[in-house]
């Protein structure tokens, strides 16, 4: 992505995220912006997370994809507003967007708002939404080489997690040799191994979150 | 990726990729851009192709990676010439970086040169990189539900490889609604469901090839 990016779009973009981060604030807000492959589990790994903290926040949830509108109905399905942004062919999200979607919520009643980015290991990576924390997932099947050949997002993430982690068995995935990939890049993200589909960790995952949620309330307070 | 790109770097990769496919038709060789998520299976499949090919063909290979040389190690041990691109941050493989990768092999010697493309199921559906297919990997892991969530790329391939069809059993992965989707973006593309790992589905996929690359020959005779 790098190499195409106009020094401008950055620019406009970072400005628009500054905005977004001070509406975020307003509406205390805490908002993680999710990265991943297409397929690594980012939808199932967001009901998971709603399931763990629902009865703790008001969650909602921003949807990026190319097209369509499966992630946002899937999510509304359980009860949470949910926003869908189709980026064209666009391949992140960018804030202007996220400042749209957010229009559309009701940004007060919320205490946690999670953004589903595209299906994309490289280029959400560069764009600041005014999130507090990137988080990104890889799953088994993606195999453990990616952090040598995806350095980027595994450096800006403050966590990683690990899903279908259940189907460890059935794919040749070195969790040592990720770990190990994950730490070079990255001094201090800790890494979640999940099940999103049978629950198994996500409960540590959803500590970790809370612990930067109340986090970021006491630096308010 | 379609909003970000100027207009003047798409007609840039648009001439030299002209040059790219004078370049190949003079050397008779048939070229193929491989394009999947990260971890679909590219470097495997591309491994079983050659497994099925090489009595036929003289094969080499490209591997597009952010960073890295994993995948061109992984080639070149099985005594396939292979060079491998490290884009930096960019998300997709341009004409120019074929043209640079491609001086440094043999073309002559090639019957068959087959580019796997950065992972990305959006970047790399834009740029012709001279070559005479697209073909693109879906995986069962990744879930059905891709076409209708990255149209563009399932619009452009030639044809679909579906790889770990294998782990089909671990995943709720609906096939006929997967076909049906494709099917809808695209009227001529075949899908190859396939293992790359145990081999299965392999001999369609490279019959598929062959009668496209004995096509293109019987053009130029």
């Amino acid at each position: 992505m790098r190499v195409d990016i106009a020094k401008g779009i950055l620019e406009k973009n970072d400005t628009l995220a500054e905005e977004n981060r001070a509406l975020f604030a307003a509406n205390d807000v805490f908002v993680v912006d999710l990265m991943a492959s297409p397929g690594a589990g980012k939808t199932s790994t967001i009901l998971a997370t709603i399931a763990a903290l629902r009865n703790r926040y008001s969650i909602g949830v921003i949807e990026g994809d190319i097209a369509s509108r499966v992630d946002a109905e899937k999510i509304a399905s359980h009860g949470v507003p949910a926003v869908q942004i189709n980026t064209g062919g666009a391949c992140h999200l960018e804030s202007d967007m996220i400042r749209r979607a957010v229009d559309t919520l009701d940004l007060a009643a919320l205490d946690l708002l999670i953004i589903e980015n595209v299906g994309n290991l490289v280029c959400p990576t560069d764009f600041d939404l005014g999130e507090h924390a990137k988080v990104m997932i890889l799953s088994v099947p993606e195999g453990h080489d990616k952090p040598r050949k995806y350095p980027g997002i595994f450096q800006v993430a403050e966590a990683v997690i690990l899903n279908k982690y259940d189907t460890m068995g059935v794919f040749d995935f070195d969790e040592d040799e990720f770990r190990e990939d994950v730490r070079r890049l990255n001094l201090h993200a800790p890494v979640f191994p999940i099940s999103a589909r049978t629950g198994d960790g996500v409960e540590a995952w959803a500590e970790w979150l809370v612990s930067r949620i109340e986090d970021e309330k006491g630096k308010r307070a």
